[in-house]
């Protein structure tokens, strides 16, 4: 038994826009599972270690549904330039570079490290073609302590030679390798995700090769969804007869199931393709920092949320520029405001209270019983000490927290975090 | 004589949108002036202490045109609400604490030790109605080191009784003496201003007073100017024989002039008030964050450039959530990118450089020579160590700072800064 308390001001969303707010109270977990908030801790938990945090805060941890491991080192350059471009001006020419595992072994090691560092406890994970340096980031993010979800990426047409895999059979081989690698190695942390990277980049082969390891190993998938302009117009070239972008994942059953899909961005999805996401149980990866840096624009979550589709935020690294999930947080808040203002001003903006449940419990459902306090939700928690930011005068929690997601203390300020019950910073 | 050089990567903008790069250089400064940069510093300069900042990037120091001390405490917090009714609940409650010179002093020594920190090196700052704290205000501001403009602020309707001045002719008489209060302070750094907060709460009356104050002492101003469209029709129907916003302000000789006028951020223009601006030589502090967390809208930046206005930046402190310029510029192309993809399609993107140029150059030319190392410009520079971030191969300088401004150095990694010559940090 692994039993323990957190003491200290207690936040969470157990319910979309409804923050609640325990002052001074406890927080217990009993093997990696939530026992739920108290103000005094029921008489079974008598004598459990209890960590004293009083006076900070204590929240959830977050969930990035949507980040490129192997773009961390270009994140906060070459912003002058639009999706396609980026990608293959910035984007492509640096995944290259994971060919070579040292390479590959020093820019992964700075990721995990990085991440371990940051509000995320879950993320779900582009690696690159590169079949060994993917497997490696798996090594390196088990080793983190956070739990995630690791995809070798697909990709047959339209990227520089060396980055594509040489026909639908060969990604076929090798995904399936990566596959069988990582439940070798019996990680208790990481799980792999099938990653075709977008359909300007994956050919029928390829998608219809993928469909089948879907089938054999019951995996869930990953991809990007309608998020630019000229990208939405150059599938409707590349794949004419498709009635949507997304139909082009949904006839090879890449689009929802069971396992779950998480179409990242959905900036641009016509209401046909919005129909066929709710039908399919299709998970939104909102990313408005990326949206934004990419020219891309405003994805309508207020719509999708309206609508009870299933919305997490993402940072999209290195589209977005930093990992840090508390820029998200405000990052959606503030895109939904602009449109609002200009784009539909029925969709009103989100809440703080909205987009704090985005990266918790939103994007945590992927993962199952993760992102809040509840009772018998797996024991993910941060821990901010927000002391650094002298005030003159004593702000309410709520104004402690909304203040500590915009001005970033997950950068500065994470005095400890817990992920599935473990301590890992 | 006080002479001195910095070693190490510099790099300006002292062209709009050109970046220019000078790699292990010698950037000096003589009697709070900059000499220029060079690879070898010229014969006159042998002997000189050199502090060398090898490795790192030299930048200039950023001018914040537009800033709210007293709002400092409010930053990221109620950001759920709009303009009109965020000043009503959060800002008018918050600056009536500063009648209390106690809470003055507190609030005030976390702003100033604040703004010493950042990389603001000039700033155009806003007080409340209160006299002494104002002045307070300006000693902490000139023992900060920074180059400040600080204004008390002026409004006799349309807030809490407890804010207002109780008459035009006892504002003007207040107005005055804390204007003689700053002249008799002989500050070296800290200059007066005038500051009628906004249209909504400034009658005839005052602004017919303060025309007088203007010209009696030959002052700028500082003011807010179409915002937001609630508060612009507001101004409609108090002002219903104003020809726009700003003519408000142009009866009584306080938009433009040659002591200079700040109007902060210029949303919703119309054609004549730009043509007045343009006329009149007004200045634009344009605060992307603040426009976006109050729902206000998106500034059109890239028409004023093009018309030859003159734009800089403002953190809007607590409209803005931070008083980061390095947020602002980066906060300044992004807005830019959604402005182009929604609003006008002609209306191209700022670039980084064009960005970074309105925070230095852009708004330290109201300060006179300010905001670049050509000869005979004011010396104010930061010293960035970005070494903290690892990065699994070189990048190069524009990719560095770029960089750096995109992940909010300026709140970690600021290794030195010099305001006019002198070294604050």
């Amino acid at each position: 038994m692994n039993d323990f308390a957190l003491k200290g001001n207690i936040l969470h969303t157990a319910k979309m826009g409804e923050l609640e707010i325990f002052p001074d109270a406890y927080l217990i977990c009993a093997d990696g599972i939530c026992q739920g908030v108290f103000y005094e801790p029921p008489g079974q938990y008598a004598g459990i270690p209890v960590t004293d945090y009083s006076g900070l805060l204590i929240i959830p941890g977050m969930t990035d549904l949507h980040i490129h491991a192997p773009q961390f080192a270009c994140r906060g350059t070459g912003m002058n330039a639009e999706l396609l471009d980026w990608l293959n001006t910035r984007v492509f020419p640096e995944e290259i570079r994971f060919a070579d595992m040292d390479y590959a072994a020093r820019a992964y090691q700075i990721f995990a490290d990085q991440m371990r560092k940051s509000a995320t406890t879950r993320a779900v994970i582009f690696g690159t073609t590169h079949r060994n340096a993917t497997l490696l980031l798996a090594d390196l993010m088990e080793a983190s302590g956070l739990v995630s979800y690791i995809g070798k990426v697909n990709m047959d047409r339209n990227a520089p030679e060396d980055l594509l895999e040489s026909s639908a059979d060969a990604a076929a081989s090798d995904t399936r390798a990566f596959i069988r690698d990582v439940i070798n190695k019996r990680y208790a942390r990481t799980k792999p995700i099938l990653t075709p990277r977008f359909i300007p980049c994956c050919g029928d082969a390829l998608l219809f090769q993928l469909s089948k390891i879907r089938q054999e190993f019951d995996l869930p998938v990953q991809s990007h969804l309608s998020e630019n302009p000229a990208e939405v117009e150059l599938v409707k070239t590349l794949e004419p007869d498709a009635e949507f972008y997304g139909d082009c994942y949904d006839k090879y059953g890449l689009f929802g199931g069971e396992s779950g899909t998480i179409m990242a961005h959905c900036v641009y999805s016509s209401d046909a393709e919005i129909r066929r996401m709710k039908e399919n149980g299709v998970r939104i990866a909102h990313c408005p920092n990326s949206n934004t840096n990419l020219s891309s624009g405003i994805a309508p979550i207020r719509k999708y949320i309206h609508l009870g589709l299933r919305v997490g935020l993402g940072s999209d690294v290195a589209g977005g520029q930093t990992e840090s999930m508390f820029r998200a947080i405000a990052d959606a808040v503030q895109a939904s405001k602009i449109y609002w203002r200009y784009i539909n001003h029925h969709d009103k903006p989100l809440t703080f209270a909205e987009s704090f449940y985005l990266a918790t419990k939103g994007g945590g459902s992927f993962f199952g019983n993760v992102g809040s306090f509840e009772t018998g939700y797996e024991f993910d928690a941060l821990v901010i000490d927000d002391s650094k930011l002298p005030c003159p005068r004593p702000l309410s929690l709520a104004d402690r927290l909304e203040r500590a997601v915009y001005l970033g203390l997950d950068q500065t300020s994470i005095t400890a975090k817990y992920a599935r019950g473990l301590k890992i910073l």
